[in-house]
């Protein structure tokens, strides 16, 4: 019943950081790691490699930075065949802080790019499997992306790029499954050697539909957060995956203990999930950052005039 | 763009009525259908016709009954164009509490059934047909109904009723799309002469998902419910259902005023939407029940334990 290929990479820490400025403690992250360890989980996406040149580490978590010796402390004496990931932006990442694989508790890294960064992303993917890294290349904003761009893009990294794995982002939770059939059809038709993934957002409440859709049109790859924290609305809900693949692997008990235990006491210190703003963000297509700025307001229930706010701005 | 034979049944009073008793306040009541009026929503659910001979009047609230001199108050000088709806259930109505249309505000009466009581209902909905009301058939658990069976129900709904609009009822919200897709294309293909519509649950977030998935495949009835006010895991909400449908009948504004006035408060009273022990009743195709006496428990977090308190009950 169950399709061996699929693989699940969580990534609870990566996105949910950007909801805290990447300020997990590391017991909370340790713990995440022995759920989804425990749990069979393919990848865990631990957070960002990005440069202490360009983000002051007094204003951010350590997993803005993710270096080798804080994933070290978190991961060791944990038995668990879980791969460790991380991402790195375009324009962000030092190419010299990162060591060859051989010198690190690093998997896999990925390199999130907006369509027109392709060979900003591709030079950076090929750099680090030459590192000895997976890699792959996440297309953010792929419900921006003009149809005959998104093709040439495709067809580079297919000729170009050493990623084994290509990224359907769709970071405003905007598709609907009908163009979540036809992007991911589109990237299996151009990216004849590669394998193609799926990461959702939750804004109006399709994350794991749209990823269910990525899984039927042959998406091999999918991205998940346990009880769907992540930036905003969050993403596609970790324990309803497993409850839907069938590959005996698995094992949604660690990740309902872990809810229980760490995500329920979050709640109270992080907003995410499905809150009005992010739905309107959403249905207009548009990033999220006005809504959650909405949210950190005295106005953060005024929906009608917040969606006014944004189908106001039209004009030729 | 838009399929005009689309109509939307907001039916968050009747459904979300199962959280608090049917006990909502006539004001509330009023407050929904006036922005339900305003949205240009085709039809409100406003509650059940229950027998006052099964059910203590004392002990639930009005919406359980829906008198017609209650629903008269409630709908009065407002401006609307909303048809109003009631639920009956198989052997909890008395056909004799049923006025003739001309001489009631109800325009379309849903009876609900399982598979094994479609005798029953038809008997029922042709009754109320002859009355004078737009009727409809709600088949329930219709995630329980084997294959045989179901056919055998449409082909009889199809031949002996009066009904104009058969509903798929995914009761414990357990369906994902691919099943969706079989059932509403089985309904279609039997149903020659009548509409079909779906009625989702959303415990694994899957009500609005599976909801546009009858739509791909000729379904022209849905469901909504505000902010996905229902029963547990609550409903397709109709603030997303109208961002997705593009009638230009349909005005978003209203609903958001609604929520941000009447919904944000009544969180504070009545539970509903995303909680795990409904996921998990979802995952596993059950009924709801264990899960909501859980939620007012003092374990309503032991997620785990609840989990192996249902799926240990297997046996030949």
């Amino acid at each position: 019943m169950f399709r061996e290929k699929i693989k699940v990479l969580d990534c609870t820490i990566r996105d949910g950081g950007l909801m805290n400025n990447h300020d997990f403690d590391p017991r909370f992250v340790r713990e995440v790691y022995k759920a989804l360890s425990e749990a069979g989980i393919d990848y865990m996406e631990i957070g960002y490699k990005n440069s202490k040149r360009l983000f002051n580490p007094k204003e951010f978590g350590k997993w803005k930075f993710c270096e080798d010796q804080d994933i070290k402390k978190v991961i060791e004496g944990i038995d668990s065949r879980t791969k460790i990931s991380v991402m790195v932006d375009v324009d962000r990442v030092d190419i010299d802080d990162i060591l060859p694989k051989q010198n690190s508790p690093v998997d896999m890294i990925r390199v999130a790019a907006y369509v027109k960064d392709v060979d900003k992303a591709i030079f950076l993917a090929n750099h680090f499997a030459d590192k000895g890294y997976e890699t792959a290349v996440n297309i953010m904003a792929i419900s921006r992306a003009l149809d005959n761009e998104l093709s040439e893009c495709l067809q580079q990294l297919e000729k170009e790029c050493k990623a084994g794995i290509i990224n359907i982002v769709d970071s405003f939770g905007s598709l609907y499954q009908e163009t979540t059939e036809f992007l991911i059809k589109k990237a299996k038709s151009i990216l004849k050697t590669k394998e193609v993934g799926m990461h959702a957002h939750n804004n109006q409440q399709l994350a794991f539909a749209n990823t269910i859709e990525a899984i039927i049109h042959e998406a091999n790859y999918v991205d998940t957060t346990i009880f769907g924290l992540g930036r905003a609305a969050g993403n596609c809900p970790t324990e309803l995956m497993l409850g839907f693949l069938k590959n005996p692997k698995y094992d949604i008990r660690p990740i309902l203990d872990v809810i229980s235990k760490e995500f329920i006491p979050l709640q109270k210190k992080i907003e995410w999930g499905y809150f009005i703003p992010y739905a309107i963000t959403g249905i207009l297509d548009e990033h999220p950052r006005a809504a959650i700025a909405l949210r950190e307001s005295d106005k953060k229930e005024n929906y009608r005039e917040f969606y006014e706010s944004l189908v106001g701005e039209v004009g030729e």
